[in-house]
């Protein structure tokens, strides 16, 4: 059971900010990433369509023996993490618990914004998330659908991005948040843009980084650390392989390697 | 025959411009409308999948026994007209060779600028189009990714859309273009937007409105004109009917009715 891998699985391309978090802080794990490109993006579709499309993705994995999954991508933790792990037994870590316990842990003033896709910020799930931790805390969220195109046309640095980050951020500062959940996995690419809006009074968190802590304690709490030393990580994505390489490398920081094409409809 | 219902079918929204621009040359025929909202956007798509899609969405709209198949998509007409036509063995107009016929009979100084998606622009469907027509036409082709989640947000006359049509433009306007085909069915809502950055010598196409014009002429051809008084569009889609209902508002300029969720896959 050790040796097994993580399956990590997103709509698409953001989901591997959290599989690099999970490379760096667990460099011995075995790692295979689903991308449902033919599919991309979930954050403007229904909750039923996004739960479907979930199952899918997870089925895919658990039939290639992983020992634990990592939805790694908001929409889909925000609808579909209860169903996976009972249809599936095996622990399933989503991407929105880690952000929210982070954001409960740093805000001093209890004003948190949270930024997302439609779908996310629909679902209420970071909401939802933060007050079952505190009640006392506001959280003012905001739908930022214009960010995860920005992000892959590589213009995250670029004064559009400047500009839509301000037209999106500016209620919440307003509101006065110490505190912003970057609930999406393409939005720590836009970080160095993020802060210059909002400048230094409000921290930054990045559930990528938080996630990856998470899958570590729990993978040691079930002595399930790997021992030996991997393989690179293996990539499937359902859809044109190529764009998945070449606007991946900037997700991960270094060239993809091993990228297949598979199915998961029917 | 000339009772029976035109087919129209895009990846999502963006087609209802061409539905809008037949229901106002044909006031007299039956419409049904299909959005593949679970999968949309084709355009970041390959053209095997979205090949595999168009497949699907006009076996549906056969399979409710249309005339005609309008293919209100510039992605999946760039790839999928002649085997569509192959298949299905009845009328297939997409909206590529119409846009590109009206560039080549407008454009002056030869000089032809094309804008539309990463699949429509990589297919090279309209440079092909252009210079089977006119070999001498200098075509400068675009890929524009950012318009469409623009004009989805609402923000078609924002100062952010200002900045990336500058942005997308600027070198098609150095080569001095002075005709501009539209080749995406959501730009059109960006028209007042681009005539501004372009100016008046760039003479702006709208492939939603030729292919309307194509459409009549082919049922006048084949004398399949409906007689009698249609009902309301029927639309279709695979995601989210109050989505759809919600933003298509604006494509077609009234409010939609009859939007009912169906299943494609399997």
């Amino acid at each position: 059971m050790p040796e097994r891998a993580i399956g990590v699985f997103d709509s698409g391309i953001g989901g591997l900010t959290v599989l690099k978090e999970i490379l760096r802080f667990l460099p011995g794990e075995e790692l295979l990433y689903l991308g449902d490109t033919a599919r991309v993006p979930y954050g403007t579709k229904s909750p039923a369509t996004v739960l479907r499309y979930a199952h899918e993705a997870a089925a895919f994995l658990v039939g290639r023996q992983v020992k634990m999954l990592v939805v790694a991508c908001n929409t889909a933790s925000s609808v579909a993490i209860p169903e996976l792990e009972e249809r599936f037994n095996l622990p399933v870590i989503g991407v929105i618990e880690p952000g929210a316990r982070k954001a409960v842990s740093l805000t001093k003033g209890g004003k948190v914004g949270v930024i997302g896709t439609e779908g996310t910020i629909r679902s209420g799930a970071y909401t939802r998330a933060i007050r079952a931790l505190d009640p006392a805390i506001e959280v003012f969220a905001a739908p930022c659908p214009l960010f995860v195109p920005l992000v892959e046309e590589g213009w995250s640095d670029h004064q559009v991005a400047h500009l839509v980050a301000r037209e999106y951020l500016e209620p919440l500062k307003a509101r006065g948040i110490d505190t912003l959940v970057l609930g999406c996995t393409h939005y720590p690419l836009l970080k160095a843009t993020l802060h210059q809006v909002l400048g230094d009074k409000v921290q930054l968190i990045d559930s990528a980084e938080e996630t990856a802590h998470l899958v570590a304690r729990m993978l040691g709490e079930k002595e399930t650390f790997r021992g030996s030393r991997p393989g690179w990580p293996r990539y499937f994505v359902t859809d044109d392989p190529a764009r998945f390489e070449k606007i991946g490398g900037a997700f991960v920081g270094s060239l993809l390697k091993n990228v297949e094409l598979v199915a998961l409809e029917n």
